[in-house]
């Protein structure tokens, strides 16, 4: 589950292992203690209400936690020790969002003679808004 | 705590509120309890510790929210609905690091009339050791 991947396993066009989660305000609340930000905004549900937020938001790093999990699932320790990751930020998820993410190889490119896999990222949620979007570059090998 | 951040606190050379955060295995399996990613290398020590790895390691995603959650309290809400992220992964970091974040504001830079700060970023443990690098765009209204 974290060997280093062969590149023979990958190829231009092929598409990353979807991960699929439905966000709750518990996870919220566990992220919240497991990264020690316990910005009321997040955890806080009758406060969030009177915000024009209207309600909690999962931290955007929770949902980013999806995707970096289907690179793992991909790309194993290579994604977890030279990973490169761009990403943008573009709405926030709620507690009951499910979240689907989706990831393509676009190139497969070689530097300093080894082949690099790039790939786009997407994270959605279940109405198709798209919360996350990003690209990533890891080492095949 | 999540305003819209106001132009004229901000200055080229700024720099960002640093987080500093300890490591423990009770985190990183909370982390896995939210994220729901239960990567052996994360949370069963015996197993990790037959691993060229030596033991267990925290998802990248769990420093990365502490580079996040500096960026969230330098800029609240326009960092949560806009921000850009661009990291790479260096090494892992362990139970028991003490990591620190550190960033500045490397230029204010104005795109279709409205300023972006240009933040550089980074995570690194108490000897030192880079985790993560990064750069981060946020608008700054």
């Amino acid at each position: 589950m974290f060997e280093r991947p062969r590149p023979a396993d990958f190829h231009q066009g092929s598409s990353l292992p979807s991960v699929v989660k439905r966000v709750t305000q518990r996870e919220i609340n566990l992220y919240a203690e497991a990264s020690g930000d316990f910005n009321p905004i997040h955890i806080d549900e009758a406060f969030a209400a009177t915000t024009p937020l209207g309600g909690t938001i999962a931290h955007g790093m929770l949902i980013l936690a999806y995707a970096s999990e289907m690179m793992t699932r991909a790309f194993g320790r290579s994604w977890l020790e030279g990973g490169r990751l761009s990403v943008r930020f573009k709405a926030a998820a709620r507690p009951e969002d499910t979240i689907t993410t989706s990831g393509k190889i676009d190139s497969i490119e070689d530097r300093d003679g080894v082949p690099h896999a790039h790939c786009s990222l997407e994270c959605c949620n279940q109405k198709g808004e798209v919360i996350i979007t990003g690209e990533a570059v890891v080492k095949l090998q």
